[in-house]
């Protein structure tokens, strides 16, 4: 029998579009490669090659079929055998990137990945924001990863069910989404939430072999017959939901995830609802896509209300609220964000040295890096051999990287070296940001008797600093467990010493054998403090005193004497969940120079033998009237304003006062009240919130004994074996505390800030005598050497593209508002960030680089919002690059894309580091 | 990648016969119309049309991949898409039959219906016995229904766990089967049996979408790359499974039941398999059929161990004896006898009507019927929808069988109208068999005052019985339970008189209202009796008498004047697993001229309410010394001799000393010493056996309360539900019991175990006055009246064909030495069987007459038998039939089947029956 599925939408009827669609989570409860071949099904039956093998000839067999698929990385550029657009129409990333714990840099650059691979490969640009899975939505994927990048529609499912009770009931389920404060309706999106999730409408349309749905049996010759059954299932829940919609279009999300493992069973049933309920009349149904839909939504010309701000914390039901993955998988966490800003100095170096020249060295860490943004990577919410997967992954990719004669480093064995036998240790320390800068630098060290040269060869001064024993014991046991061997060299101090680099640029240090033995004498540690009458220790070297009271060994007054800021504070750790014995193997450090205290935590192992899982939380506690506000970033970006206990878009129910609290944290946290800001900045991605006035704190790590039903069937319990012994896994971690005058804290929060993302990278090499300062240039900026970029302006892309072309993406650090001289226009001048090199041509692009800016903003779609209060004046801007003047305006909060393409041969980078090519192997970076 | 699947048997080398297979129940868990659809998923994930639909791109996609397929009843025809006829080479039959519960004439008829169908849509023989699910063979499947039907080969799974230890330690797994006494080799076939069952050789080889064997991982792009194990897993379970078979060729079955729902997930991996397998070289892999299989063990020219006798009865594992089933749904496996019954003569009456005139009036009961034969159906083995879906099949084929104007009948109402108003109803008495037939008609009647005229106006002897009070309740809360209303007319008596008929005719009788009050005097009632002084009660009228004691109401002698046989006998009915709380129900008839007990007994409710489940068991004990032998028919054919607590082919370990004695009766039962034989034979399919010596038992009716962890989810707990109340399901049955002189014991299980499979058929009408007799021929045969056919020749099939040529069957009943007059050679003259037509062709056909015999005795392949003493004379058969003399020559046990052709328009049983045609719509026949 032939089904007639060729229906279009119907005018004056309840149109059913439905979107046959399948996500194919890059690692979940089975890694990637376990999906993407079907192995391991007694974990989960999922094979996406069955998807994508059935899919072919399901599409083929009927032309009005249709089908959207998210995640390309585990695809595998099957699509190539397609020329079917609306596969590619939605999302389009390498992966559903989750929305908590990546930071935006890295959401974009996943995006960018998967956008310009379908785009070269298919000539497709996706149109559509398809987040069905993420557990909470954020403003930066709204008005950044979304309406930045060109989409027309963002769909989501998850959302409060508090919330979505709410909107169901109002028909707000679709909302014009302007996220941003600085770029208001510039960057707003059209946004669908699914009235249940990303599923059929109820649970009568699962059509997967071995779903349980009742097929829609036409065959009169058999028994059970069930055509009008089936039809008035289907015209009633079209009319439930079109009941909760707006105009008379709804979507129908005809799949979840893995399905379609035989796509044939979906089409085979879809294609007889649409022939019989077409036929009886009452509604139509038709297939269609996303795209589709939303074009008929645009077409219908209704008004839409407003959401502001993002769809943090997300409960799906009471006492469920998904806020412990902000913290999940700590270890993990830190190593997506450490890959992140080695990558993003990788790409730097690459393009300094000519992608040509070094291969692809950093697609491979590209690739991993993507594929951990997924919703279920770097989340924390994967099994724990995917998330082993994914840490091998990143290893694998780094170790690519490493190829790359720049960037060959490991585990730092050079700077282990034993420098008695009269050889040096040469210290190349590079620089990716935009600023000059200058950091603390510490490497460890065997020999006591060191001394450090800078590049003109006088020596500076440095501190030689115990290793803890904790320390030393931790780092032992873990290369055991990691690295199957026992170091056999073992360094007993940390070296630190002060370098100052140029912008995009190296500087270099030698670290030599002192002629006497070495004296501690002349070298002030951190650790040096005066304890006075009252039992107190005063720490800090500079404008920055932390008074401790020695009795309870709790930070209790913060006095920064330049700025006039005298605090009360307190921190301490507790357990939620379980009892609240303090762990306290805290490092606190005060630099010179540094008005900021930097806390080095070590938690674990978490105890469990009560058999009560824990979260360990560090609390930082002052008498601030911060009057239940805090804020928090969003994805490393826009700061949000958080109220305890309150949303904005609904009557909160209280019913979890702690985790219905927590929001996630790339960047920072900060309370103020009318004095002062209190502001904490964070290594990683956690959970943080302000659970009681003046109090602030976050979420270091947690290690649970029991599955919290959501479909991963195993506890969170990390732990560490050395062979046959294991314990729960040990964290160490660092954040930043700082108070400042009220309105004064957001320069350091975005500076330091982006220092964080992007720390010094090292190389090290060895060297007889003065062979290496003698044959390498020992200080370079790729910019002008009279140039630094604007201090609010960071350039989070430069990166060489396989046409030869450059990628380059700059961003304002600043919102508008937040601080008085840097909330303001900024310009870069290309000329400047290019010197040795002759620019051709710049083209402005949008966000993920798949499109002329320009060629965007002509299709966007232009959504009415209801309530004409709401609308808001233009934002501002930077305009068009002038192509004589080469100068690049960025407005607050704007990031703008660029390809550059160049006259002239590519620069002297790399010749200058290497000018004898017999170094060049042990030319090495490494991670501080 | 492309994978070479192209190997062909490599010499020299273990050859790997992959099979890739699946059957799919045409019932079981669910119905079979549910199978097909996909429908009822929740109960078992199990979609047919997937497995069609999938099936034909993956054997398009690659030719050298191949797929048996079993159960033609589901497929609905569809594979006509195909070319591929390795599809069809197994089996052919509509179903997998069971090989305990169905009777050799259903299995004939089945088997019969696919294999006439495949031929004539495909032009496909079938060569393969491919009976891998039923649990336990049986001889008459090997001898008739492989070798009869010109199988190549037999295979099957399931035997006696204890028997495929000794095959496999003994390399006997693969063996001649000679299954028949009397055809000897001239009907034997090779067979095999599985080493585990019929899955694939380790838990490491399933690839269903959702099972959990490990992939092959080949793309070294990926994580987990596993060829090498794989591989090695491969060729280890190869070697292993060569260790324990002749010749150097294996066969993996590469499915299971239902799979293959989506085909590819099986090719995938079997093309990677066959590929790398073959690439490593130690074993050699190639897509096979058990055709390709057999052919190169046949071209090995090996001995062969013989078997003789059959499988039964079959435990799994220890305690675990299939030999319940035997009896399981003793309604539904009487409700298939009683349609089987009417099937055969139906045939006949359609025939002499012509099916060009009927219409296909029997198609939909032959359907019906084949797919009861199924191994999950008749053998109660299924769930209790599917049991149910199953006796719809039956009744909706009866219905329609009875638009048939000469079959037209419905639960007797025209026998209960009152005849008090002067009408009378003429019973019309049809009786299938060859032979000329007397036998008693019981008929429930209203009306007291009624006489019985025979077809020349002659009142003969009648006697009313009452009907006893349980069996009108049991009438008339079943009516009320099945039929949705009580009846509004309720019989009180049994009208009973003894009706004469001619071979293959008709007689007519006529009852009508008596002009006096009825008087009971001069009917001689079955229940009369003499109580003698000791308490005891002799029952019978002519030569048999029994003798009860009446206190115990049990039976107690057995005396035959006429043969002199005195036998002490013990009746009574005990439950296995529970009390022994007897039921004495029954009701025992003894009618003149027939010289055995007609038991029929009521057993149910079985209560359960003390939580345990029981199986009703009537146990017939006598002083017989029976040395531990009895003997049961194989599919109501050969008689088998059974001895308790041994096997003829291993060493016996006993652990359920009542279960693991149970074998399957479909005719009798019998014991014997050294001066008599008594014999028990059954009006359905039933088990039985003789615990001790000296007595027979049959299991009646069995209700369970626990499910018995073989799939069915579901204890066998039979109810029937008046509105809300249900209770345990009740069930009325015979059995027949005699006790003859050793030797002469075989002439009435052959004669009377015919006539109980077919029974008089019953036409019912009513007439005012003499209307009806005036009009219609009272009397009939299709045969020359001075005709009938010997009496060890049965008339098996009599079917006009769709080509209008007729289908006929003649079965010799004896079986070589059983009977010293009857086991001869026999004849059967065409001429006067069909004596108003003119035979033009006589084609003697294959068992199941898709092909003529003399070509398939030419293909037969000969194999080699171990030792040449096992070697037989030839086996006598019957000669060619002279086309002149039309003389059909029958030896013992041999079946000969015949497609007729004749010159001449068919006769005129037809015309006689209906000289009016206003009379047609009356004309009905019924079961007694």
């Amino acid at each position: 029998m032939m089904y007639n599925t060729s229906a279009g939408i119907v005018p004056g009827k309840i149109n059913v579009h439905l979107v046959p669609h399948s996500h194919d989570d890059v690692g979940w409860l089975k890694t990637v490669d376990q999906y993407y071949v079907g192995s391991n099904n007694s974990i989960q039956v999922a094979c996406v090659q069955n998807v994508l093998d059935s899919l072919i000839p399901a599409l083929v067999a009927d032309k009005n079929r249709k089908f959207i698929y998210v995640e390309q990385a585990i695809t595998h550029g099957f699509f190539a055998l397609l020329s079917f657009d609306f596969l590619l129409e939605i999302n389009g990333g390498m992966c559903m990137h989750d929305e908590a714990a990546p930071h935006y840099i890295d959401m974009i650059d996943q995006t960018t990945l998967g956008h310009r691979y379908i785009k070269e490969q298919f000539n497709v640009t996706p149109r559509i924001g398809w987040q069905i899975d993420p557990f909470g939505h954020s403003a930066v994927q709204a008005y950044l990863l979304s309406a930045e990048v060109g989409f027309d529609f963002l769909f989501f499912a998850r959302i409060d069910y508090q919330d979505r009770a709410k909107r169901i009931n109002e028909k707000t389920l679709e909302v014009v989404w302007r996220a941003s404060k600085s770029l208001g309706s510039s960057a707003q999106i059209m946004t669908g939430i699914s009235p249940k999730n990303y599923e059929p409408p109820s649970d009568n349309f699962y059509f997967e072999v071995g779903d349980t749905s009742p097929i829609v049996q036409d065959d009169m010759n058999l028994f059970d017959y069930n055509v009008p059954e089936r039809v008035n299932d289907f015209v009633s829940a079209a009319i439930a939901q079109a009941n909760i919609t707006r105009t008379n279009h709804i979507m129908w999300t005809m799949g979840t995830d893995f399905k379609y493992q035989y796509a044939h069973t979906w089409f085979r049933q879809m294609d007889k609802f649409i022939h019989y309920v077409n036929q009886d009349g009452r509604v139509n149904a038709l297939y269609s896509t996303p795209s589709m839909y939303i074009d008929a939504k645009y077409a219908a010309n209704e008004s839409w209300p407003l959401k502001t701000d993002d769809f943090f914390p997300y409960a799906d039901r009471e006492n469920a609220y998904w806020t412990g993955y902000f913290t999940s998988r700590p270890a993990l966490k830190g190593y997506v964000r450490t890959m992140s800003a080695y990558y993003l100095a990788a790409r730097q170096l690459e393009f300094f040295k000519g992608r040509n020249e070094v291969g692809l060295s950093t697609d491979s860490l590209a690739d991993a890096l993507a594929l951990v943004q997924h919703h279920d990577a770097v989340s924390g919410t994967e099994k724990q051999h995917v998330a082993d997967d994914y840490a091998k992954r990143l290893s694998i990719g780094y170790t690519e990287a490493e190829k790359c004669p720049l960037l060959n480093i490991s585990y730092c064995p050079p700077s282990e070296v034993d420098l008695s036998s009269g050889k040096s240790l040469v210290v190349v320390v590079y620089n990716p940001l935009g600023w000059k800068r200058e950091d603390i630098i510490r490497i460890p060290v065997i020999n006591e008797n060191v001394t450090v040269k800078d590049s003109k060869g006088k020596v500076i001064e440095s501190q030689l600093l115990p290793l803890l024993k904790d320390s030393m014991s931790l780092r032992n046991s873990y290369s055991t467990a990691y690295l199957g061997k026992s170091t056999n060299v073992t360094p007993s101090y940390w070296l630190a010493f002060s370098a100052s680099v140029p912008p995009l640029g190296f500087n270099t240090y030698i670290i030599s054998s002192a002629k006497q033995a070495a004296s501690h004498s002349g070298m002030r540690t951190v650790y040096k403090s005066q304890i006075s009458q009252n039992d107190t220790i005063e720490v800090g070297p500079g404008n920055l005193k932390l008074l401790y009271s020695g009795k309870r060994a709790k930070l209790m007054r913060y006095i920064n004497s330049k700025t006039s800021v005298n605090k009360l504070l307190e921190q301490s750790y507790i357990y939620y969940r379980g009892d609240d014995g303090s762990k306290d193997l805290q490092v606190t450090r005060v630099y010179k120079g540094k008005d900021h205290a930097e806390i080095e935590f070590t938690v674990g192992p978490i105890p469990i033998d009560d058999g009560i899982g824990k979260e360990v939380v560090t609390q930082i506690t002052s008498n601030m009237i911060s009057n239940k506000t805090f804020y928090t970033d969003s994805s490393g970006r826009d700061f949000i304003e958080r109220i305890r206990d309150y949303r904005k878009d609904w009557n909160l129910e209280v019913n979890q006062p702690i985790a219905g609290n927590y929001y996630p944290v790339n960047l920072g946290i900060y309370m103020k009240d009318n004095s002062s800001e209190l502001s904490i900045l964070v290594d990683r991605s956690v959970g943080g919130s302000s659970i009681a006035d003046g109090q602030l704190e976050l979420m270091l790590h947690r290690r649970l004994v029991a599955d919290d039903n959501r479909g991963v069937s195993e506890a969170l319990n990390e732990t560490v074996c050395v062979f046959d012994k294991c314990e729960g896994l040990t964290i160490i971690g660092k954040y930043y505390l700082r108070i400042d005058p009220v309105g004064e804290a957001a320069k350091w929060r975005r500076s330091f800030g982006q220092e964080i993302y992007s720390p010094f990278l090292l190389a090290f090499t060895e060297q007889d005598g003065d062979h290496w300062a003698n044959s390498h240039l020992a200080t370079y900026s790729a910019m002008d050497t009279t140039y630094v970029l604007p201090d609010n302006v960071a350039l989070i892309t430069l990166q060489e593209l396989d046409s030869g072309k450059v990628l380059l993406r700059l961003a304002h650090l600043y919102e508008i508002e937040e601080d008085t001289d840097l909330s303001v226009m900024s310009s870069v001048e290309l000329k400047k960030v290019f010197p040795k090199k002759k620019i051709s041509k710049v083209t402005e692009m949008n966000l993920s680089a798949n499109q002329e800016r320009a060629v965007m903003e002509k299709k966007r779609l232009v959504w009415r919002v209801e309530g004409s209060s709401k609308e808001q004046p233009t934002a501002v801007r930077g305009s068009p690059v002038d192509p004589a003047k080469l100068v690049v305006e960025l407005a607050p909060m704007e990031i703008r894309t660029f390809v550059i393409e160049f006259y002239s041969e590519r620069g002297s980078f790399s010749d200058a580091l290497y000018r004898r090519s017999n170094l060049r192997r042990k030319a090495t970076f490494s991670l501080p």
